[in-house]
């Protein structure tokens, strides 16, 4: 997966499914991840004692985090969901985010729903 | 730092120097940093233990691997350098930048030159 150049764009194109996070990068303890979503598909859930970081590549996400008002995040922005904080995003049109999660990061965190894949899912 | 919407262009805005990286979020055990960079002024360094991420936002990128041809980044596109692969990056054009390191990543490696920042100096 390393040392090669990474294009966004021809990446994104491989992807067929929302809510399917593909790793793209290791870097350390992390994994960099490109994901494509639409909809209202994601649980609440909760990532314990991990921290986890949405950019917004293209489009606009909701950011739900619970008992505070919702959100948007647009193109350019980013924010990091705290670890032990309950959160939920969802979007009316397609959104591309970029994430940043350590690499034993579950995506829906203990919760299991119809979008959640295992880390091996995850990559190519 | 956490728990705020964080939005690139405008912390790119209160930037004001070339090679001085900003520490935007923290996620886990890395540090998500933006940094302008133009002209030839990074040393060729290396850092032990640890990857380091390059996303280019705006510009174009030249990355210099000990040993290897030179290769461009362009706007959408990212590399890893791997830990303890000796690198360097300069650009003609002013370029935009978003990193991933870990915390404790001195972003010249061992080397010190004039555009050497401490973390504390990477801080808002």
């Amino acid at each position: 997966m390393k040392n090669e150049k990474l294009n966004l764009e021809e990446l994104f194109a491989t992807i067929n499914n929302y809510f399917s996070p593909k790793v793209i990068a290791e870097v350390n303890d992390v994994y960099v991840k490109i994901v494509k979503v639409k909809g209202p598909d994601v649980p609440w859930h909760t990532h314990d004692g991990e921290d986890e970081l949405f950019y917004v590549l293209e489009g606009r996400l909701t950011m739900q985090i619970k008992g505070e008002p919702d959100f948007d995040l647009n193109v350019g922005e980013m924010f990091v969901v705290p670890k032990g904080v309950e959160h939920r995003v969802f979007c009316v049109e397609e959104c591309r985010l970029l994430l940043i999660e350590n690499k034993t990061t579950a995506h829906t965190g203990s919760v299991k729903s119809s979008i959640t894949k295992s880390v091996d899912e995850q990559k190519y």
